[in-house]
């Protein structure tokens, strides 16, 4: 795209708005919707280039459209993903990301069809727009302790996604799963299918999705969907999922969230669903409804906080990232070499005192019991340490998953923000070309400390949110790895325990 | 080699004298030096065939005879052995057997060099003499609680291996290690070096080797011989030898051993080693200084116990074996893979809380402080990890291997047993056509209960220390095992404790 001096705009999409290291996370963004798109399930590749990952298609085999599980949790059939349970199949896991991504991006186009980087339009129009459409909803941002707050809710609530069932139509033909999600507060279920639940994370995206990161769900999977092990995982993940936005003051209050939560009947939810889909205040525009109460920042501080949370974000990403590899490799060791390592000595030390016990030789009977015992105590922790990730590495796992999720959003995030910044910057000589007055100017500058409110009100929403899910997940962590030393340890005794004093 | 029907011993040497399951062990012995010789060393190879071993020479590279480190350990230049330390590259040591066995085959020889196969002279020697010569030493075989066994002295005595200096000779050009051994029962030092308990094993060897198991002396090494590990390994394992040699009442109350150990200059040393060098009691006439207090046995019997050792010496070989396979395979992990992986987790925690101290949010600097130091922990655990096997799995590998050397010699012992027993079973033949007398029977019968006997005796020795160094072993490593994982833990809770409470 070639900058045109007479188009002040031009060069918008081109990734001036994108001031990182590498330079290219929001211009890729714009130019290869596969490399942007895969951030909706592995959250890695807005950050960095697309090189790694094949065609989505090459990742397609003949087997999905014959698979006699398959249902239409799809809308386009061909965007199947890979098996994919735990944290074995990182690989079929970023593949499935790019996948998923080309749906990513057409959510994200829904209401923006006609440009090809989906920030200008809305923009234009926030930025813009002499004045702005009353909205029907009001996101306040308050100033508490800790700088720009959300409001949080009075009262909060969960919703507790249960009791997965396999449910059927087309005579049988087709068959899904259902969960049941009921909200702590009414105590009123619903039921959700999977594709319900992506319906919900694309409307929250085009609707939230530069204001607020809103993490992708569990990925898609084709074969092995009704597999008990995958079932628990995905509803524990999905439930992951709708806590965290429950616990979203913003998320949680709004009406298309509300409405998935509530609806009555099969009437209602198609309905609500309707409306949702019809929402306009989406992309850029979702800061129309927000209005700090807050004197207006100034740029220099904007365009600061700006880049000290896209560096920040950047660098937590790199900091999960590690933490999910090595934990990842430490989870393949601890479930495969070395429990078989443990019950090879655990084997070894039984067959030593099968041998002794023929020897003839009187009076050792203890001390061969004794060998045995040892050698199944062994065989006892090669099953602990194979069991024990599920135990904690687990959930320390999980957690990281769902903040890579996070942290993947904030490319577009920070995306939205510089290309606001640059806009005013580059307003003074539009001003001075008469293409836009001097109020005009001031509006954006208003706008754009709404945008930089909402960015500092979201951050300590995610910072507050951090903090308390880092320090619970390794506090649980340590303690149970140091319950499980301690249980080794006590076995170990135990077998020693055994041995005659000579 | 052909049965000649006229020779009743033309079948002696081809196998008939071994019973194995894979009948090949004795007559690789005899018609595959190479591979028997493996023993010396591997202490593995007789129980199996040599296929697996490649020929000496393949080992030897040209550095060898240019190495600045180079004394005259070896007589032969050229069977030079690779680099040995630990148990991290058995195939060096295996290979290490092979090249040692070529002296060991040279020293069984010494005094039998007529013959192709060792057994056959000093056999007929001892099972058909008239009389034999009244020896100067007198082996006692008495009839204690759990049968024959050895007469034990009255006071004990170990040796103490210390002090390893460096020597050189030939001005400088040749240098060598030399370790002061003291007596614990003289409190008298002489010093040795490595090729002088080299010379004292083949002694030891070829004079009681078909009746008294004589382990192999830790390799030869042709680099890194004055490396501190290597020394203290080295000293270690002479140590252990030395130990096993005191401990056993044959042995240690030897002439040849005890002049070893008791020189008072040059001069004695040279000449106890030329009296030793022409000691005729040797091989299976060592069981002519023997005079078991007990009726003769019968064949039957004799037969049976001599198959049950047989069993059981190769059924713990083969226990010994998988116990040092399994046992190298965890020492591999422990020092390699898995502290590195216990390192990565520490850093990829201290990696996060940096980031996480970045992100100007209030009041989780208590939260980064606690996960720095998890992250330092991990670090800790690394290290604990890596230095673990030195502390219980070393003393495990060490003992084993010691059996491992003691269970090598069996194939040969079994063999000179399985060899006379034959003689007998065809004596009849030899009386009925007046090759020998009634009379010459008589003492062949006689001359086998007595090995029987001393074989008895041998493995209740065998037996009651196998079963006490099995039980220290095991004892101390369960001991340390649970002491590590105690101080893991330990230090779990420690790096938990300082996570604030939220």
């Amino acid at each position: 795209m070639a900058t045109n001096a007479s188009d002040p705009w031009s060069s918008w999409n081109v990734g001036k708005s994108g001031n990182w290291d590498n330079g290219n996370a929001v211009d890729s963004w714009a130019t290869k919707p596969e490399s942007a798109a895969g951030q909706r399930n592995s959250a890695s590749n807005n950050w960095e280039t697309a090189a790694a990952f094949g065609h989505p298609q090459a990742y397609q085999g003949p087997a999905a459209a014959d698979d006699d599980d398959w249902d239409d949790d799809w809308d386009d059939p061909k965007s199947a993903s890979p098996s994919y349970l735990g944290y074995k199949e990182t690989e079929a896991s970023e593949a499935g990301g790019v996948q998923r991504g080309n749906s990513r991006a057409a959510a994200m186009k829904l209401p923006l069809n006609k440009f090809p980087g989906f920030a200008k339009p809305g923009m234009e129009q926030y930025l813009l727009a002499k004045q702005l459409a009353k909205p029907k909803e009001k996101i306040p941002i308050i100033i508490g302790d800790y700088g720009p707050m959300w409001v949080y809710p009075t009262s909060t609530f969960d919703c507790v996604v249960a009791d997965p069932k396999k449910g059927s139509k087309m005579y049988g033909l087709k068959s899904y799963i259902e969960y049941q999600l009921t909200c702590t507060n009414t105590n009123r279920s619903v039921n959700h299918r999977y594709k319900h639940f992506d319906w919900l994370y694309e409307r929250l995206l085009v609707k939230f999705g530069l204001a607020i990161p809103i993490p992708s769900l569990p990925d898609k999977q084709v074969t092995g969907r009704f597999e008990e092990e995958f079932i628990k995982m995905r509803m524990e993940r999905l439930q992951a999922w709708m806590t965290r936005m429950c616990r979203h003051p913003v998320v949680s209050e709004s009406e298309v969230f509300q409405q998935f939560l509530s609806f009555r009947d099969e009437k209602e939810w198609k309905t609500g669903k309707r409306k949702a889909e019809k929402d306009e205040t989406v992309g850029v525009l979702i800061f129309s409804t927000m209005e700090p109460e807050a004197p207006d920042l100034d740029m220099v501080e904007i365009e600061q906080k700006c880049d000290a949370v896209g560096r920040f974000t950047k660098a937590m990403d790199d900091g999960v990232k590690e933490l999910l590899t090595v934990g990842q490799e430490h989870w393949k060791r601890c479930t495969g070499p070395l429990p078989k390592e443990y019950q090879k000595i655990g084997k070894a030390l039984q067959s030593l005192a099968l041998v002794f016990s023929t020897s003839g030789y009187q009076g050792e009977s203890d001390l061969n019991g004794a060998i045995t015992e040892a050698g199944k105590t062994y065989e006892e922790i090669a099953s602990l340490v194979a069991e024990q990730p599920k135990k904690d590495l687990h959930f320390l796992m999980e957690t990281n998953h769902e903040y890579k999720g996070f942290l993947g959003c904030f490319p577009d995030i920070i995306g939205a923000h510089k290309g606001a910044i640059e806009r005013v910057k580059e307003s003074d000589k539009l001003v001075a070309t008469s293409k836009i007055t001097p109020q005009d100017k001031q509006n954006m500058v208003k706008r754009v400390s709404t945008m930089a409110y909402a960015l500092q009100a979201e951050m300590n929403h995610f910072h507050s949110n951090r903090i308390y899910d880092y320090n619970s997940v390794i506090r649980l962590y340590l303690e149970q790895q140091a319950q499980f030393y301690e249980t080794i340890a006590q076995k170990l005794r135990q077998a020693l325990s055994r041995f005659p004093v000579m």
